[in-house]
Formats: C-alpha cells, structure tokens, sequence
C-alpha cells in the first residue's frame, strides 16, 4: 500500500530549514557568500526592505548558530561566514538553480 | 576594496528561501519526496506537531504555487509534488547533507 509506512523528516533537517528559511535569512547568508565578509551597512544595503532591527537580529541568531563571526572593527563591525556557514553554499546553488528554473516568468 | 560592490540576493532565489522556508512547508516537501504520493491523514502524522489547520494553509499554498496536486479520492485527498516539486530533490538531499555535518551532537 502506497504510503503505508511515512517516514518522518529528518529533525536536523527540520531544524537547518527552520533556521535558513526564517525571513531574511537565506537571503543574508546568499549575500554572505556570493560577496565575502561586510559591514552591517553592507548587509543592510546588498538586502533592501528589511529593518535595521530585524537585520540585528538575524545576525545575531546566525552568530549564536555558529553560522557568522562578528569581528568589532575601529568603525562599525564586520560579519564573515564560519566553515559552517559557507558550508552551506551546495545548498544554496541547488536552491537558486531551481528558483531560476521554476520561478521565472 | 573588500565589499564594495555588494551583490543584492537574486529575487528569485529569495522568493524559493521564502516558500520552502515557511514553517513546516520545508517538512512536508521534504515527507512527500521521500515517501511519493500521500493523503491528508498521513503527512499529518508524518510532520508531527502540525495542526491541521496549518497543515492544511500549507498544502493549499503548495498547490497554488505549483508545487503539489491535490486529488480527490472516494474518501480523502492525496497529494503528489508536481515536476517542479520533485525538482527540489537536490537543493533538499544537500540541505540535509548540511544538517548532518553541522547540527548533530
């Protein structure tokens, strides 16, 4: 019978969308990876419609994950993908690549 | 200058974060890509912690956007990824690869 036995997802997969998929920030960590480290003002810039607040704290969220460093500079602070984090470019390359395929007009 | 020129995520890409990032829709792609076609009952029972009313906005979003078809049956619904569903099966299968490497113990 089709179906008969569901195997439940993956919780640590749960958990990576959960984390990456939270408003903002897949779209942080693409930008992370595709341009190397930057300033809050970058981030900010590079990810328009998203509030200074917010930003704040996605950072802050990826920092306590172990997915970014935030290193204090003389002039604001600088944010840099860990191993972690920059891990995760497989995942988004598959996930634009079908956004391009799919979601295109 | 490191930074400079700051890359905007692309939209499309964005918009994919968005829809599979939704709470628990990223779980139920994820049930119905490993198990194939599944009534209402039993992606309930696979992605526990649901409620059925969410479960219920979450499968019509799906079918909205394209990515499941819905099929009336003599008693219940079953519900299959459509091709651009099942084409999420890479961006998952390293997702997952991810969650492994990173988020267990």
């Amino acid at each position: 019978m089709r179906g008969a036995t569901t195997a439940s997802p993956c919780p640590l997969y749960h958990d990576a969308v959960e984390l990456i998929g939270r408003r903002w920030t897949g779209a942080i960590v693409a930008v992370l990876l595709e341009t190397g480290p930057l300033r809050f003002r970058q981030i900010a810039q590079a990810v328009p419609d998203l509030s200074d607040r917010l930003l704040a704290e996605r950072m802050r969220e990826l920092e306590t994950r172990g997915l970014v460093t935030r290193t204090e500079l003389e002039v604001g602070v600088e944010y840099a993908l860990t191993e972690m984090g920059r891990d995760l470019e497989a995942a988004v390359t598959e996930l634009r690549a079908w956004a391009r395929r799919w979601l295109a007009r």
